[in-house]
């Protein structure tokens, strides 16, 4: 199936936000194996509208729109498909019920122009929307589809997750799966490398690879004419593809590197700290993203000035002097220090050169040592991460995150 | 002038990435007042990327594509678009010599199929790539314009901003200037409420509102036939903006919240340290990525457990039980106990319920105390966050930012 996506929203062409729901929804659309040949986006005017559609029905089969679903007077998207497609729109008394009840939920009284919302054209498919106020929809006629979802992220990228890409696979008469592969420590290359005898054979499922910045992601999608059926089919291959990258998979389905992380630590029992010179705080950040992470971590300490090094955890004046800041030694006692200080099993130490410039030495920015003291002793990486500071902090935190859950 | 912006490349389609140059470049369409009416993006097929062309050619002026410009077969912009300007493609002998040095820059020997970005448009304006190596050039015919961009983010961009921006502005006859207001701690309405006024009797320079996360801006841009002229007209509104929204506004043309603080700090010669429970290192993260900031912070404490508010911090046992972990009083004392830990002239102590649970008392979520500490007492602010974690997490950091600069 050929797909066109128009995004309808002046606030786009003004440069307010990006286009992110076209992103979304072709990464579901080849999850599917439909073939995106367009993204379009007009403004809130119905002639333009009119024409874009007009277009898009002599070149795919299935249109999806995002936006123009709201209670306002500018919000025009059903009313101009509607007008396409030979129909007209007619109030839906069920998504009318479930907009009031979600204004009663508020503490609120939905206001007259709300109604507009649950105006729906006659014969569509509705897609209730659990996430906001507008109900999406979709209407075929003469073999060719339309969908219709709502504008806001938060709302059209669940919407078309949860409804519209099962209505699409059984338009094609089927239901897909899909698993996620995540991997640390790898890069996209080398992986593509490693999958290109399994990926070339694969057509169902199909696998691919994706870079994300600084970690790496696989996608197993099969189709079958059950859910079930398409999970089931996936399974061998999902197998296939953590054997061919064992040593850097740090989880299926799962969120976050700090997500695992967490979860690992939880499970075994442990307790973690952390001592920040050059990431500053965020790997701390990045640890407390986890709802419940207080169950593991205590806290850490932000060691920015070497007299806080030396003071607060217990770095040797003399360590510093012979070695310098940024070095296996200061990180290994900075994860000493705060292992103690703290009374973790865990202690981490992190010290580097993040950039623009080096410190007083002559150490190349991207440099970072990274200590992790347990009971069992210290262990210390080196690292020399490239790219700017925002990059080289945060490849120094996924890098403590995978010494953690390696741990 | 209307325009239509033509991304060309099949990983968009795929949706491995979002088209963030659309919204770059529709940005500064907006500052020169340019109308843009159509974004479209097409994978890397010719007779897709024909058709497209020869659509935007029937209702716009201004063609601006991103993307295909590479070495590679299937990059097929330039092309595509000399054909349909009637026109072929010649090596620019100095853009040749441009990537021939950039790739010795980098200690490479330029290979042959990289010739291909030097062969341009025969009678384009060339615009030079310092950013990467293909160069983006304009061609113009039978009053339309054409203007070819490479895609990646990065170059895009500074490409668009430092050439295409001036020569488009020039078509127009004419040069513009943009100012940006910086504001924290008012809500758009509320901001736009207050510059009704302003705003509908404004041409030129245009004012415009925007919210990002958190926080609100305002652009005024004019235009003029000069730069220097731009920019002196600017400066009344710019004023008038300021003044109208004085108490909120923290910056002209800066960054960020945290760079004005950092600067605030640097320029008073204070220090500055922080114990953050429900922020968790976001803070301190915040505050390090600004690079520079060691001059002012040494450091801070990620306190999340009771047991390290007290052993760490110093927080009494006593003000842990009578009033809670999320209380005006633990705020204080943290800030108290961090300021006196890491000897610094300001110390700030944030607790709250960042969620998605309370803590066990039946505090709500969102509820958030942020204190500062001075050589002058102690100041404790609370406050009720909206949102998610992630949001609650945000503005907590924010407010403590925008308190630090108000010192």
């Amino acid at each position: 199936m050929r797909v066109e996506i128009i995004a309808v929203g002046t606030e786009l062409l003004l440069g307010e936000i990006a286009n992110t729901d076209a992103q979304d929804i072709s990464q579901g659309l080849a999850e599917l194996g439909f073939s995106t040949l367009y993204h379009t986006t007009v403004g809130d005017n119905p002639d333009r509208l009119r024409d874009t559609l007009k277009t898009a029905l002599s070149r795919v089969d299935v249109i999806i729109t995002t936006g123009g679903l709201g209670p306002t007077y500018d919000d025009l998207t059903k009313e101009v498909c509607a007008e396409i497609f030979g129909t007209t729109l007619a109030l839906d008394e069920p998504s009318l019920e479930r907009i009031k009840t979600r204004f009663r939920g508020f503490g609120r009284v939905m206001t007259k122009n709300n109604e507009k919302q649950a105006y729906l054209p006659v014969g569509c498919t509705v897609f209730q929307n659990d996430w906001g106020t507008a109900p999406g929809c979709a209407i075929s006629r003469d073999g060719k589809h339309l969908i219709m979802l709502p504008g806001p992220p938060r709302e059209c990228r669940p919407l078309f997750r949860t409804y519209a890409m099962p209505y699409l696979a059984a338009l094609d008469g089927g239901a897909i799966h899909s698993d996620w592969i995540r991997l640390y420590g790898i890069g996209e290359s080398a992986m593509e490398d490693r999958l290109r005898g399994l990926m070339q054979n694969a057509v169902n499922p199909s696998i691919a690879p994706y870079a994300k910045e600084g970690e790496c992601l696989v996608r197993v999608t099969s189709r079958a004419d059950t859910p079930e059926r398409a999970e089931e089919q996936n399974r061998p291959f999902v197998r296939q593809v953590t054997d061919a990258l064992s040593e850097y998979v740090y989880g299926v389905n799962v969120d976050s590197l700090e997500e695992v992380a967490v979860s690992h630590l939880r499970e075994r029992g442990l307790t973690l700290s952390c001592a920040e010179s050059c990431t500053g705080g965020l790997l701390a950040k990045r640890i407390t993203d986890i709802p419940g992470a207080s169950a593991v971590f205590p806290g850490g300490v932000c060691a920015y000035a070497n007299e806080i090094k030396i003071r607060i955890l217990g770095v040797r004046p003399q360590t510093l002097a012979e070695n310098g800041a940024v070095s296996a030694e200061t990180a290994r006692e900075m994860a000493i220090g705060v292992k103690n200080l703290f009374n973790t099993s865990v202690g981490v130490g992190i010290t580097g050169i993040a950039g623009p410039g080096s410190d007083d030495t002559q150490k190349p920015v991207g440099l970072v040592y990274i200590a992790v003291a347990t009971q069992d002793g210290v262990s210390v990486t080196e690292h020399t991460f490239s790219g700017d500071r925002r990059r080289v902090r945060l490849s120094s935190a996924l890098a403590a995150l995978d010494n953690i859950r390696r741990l």
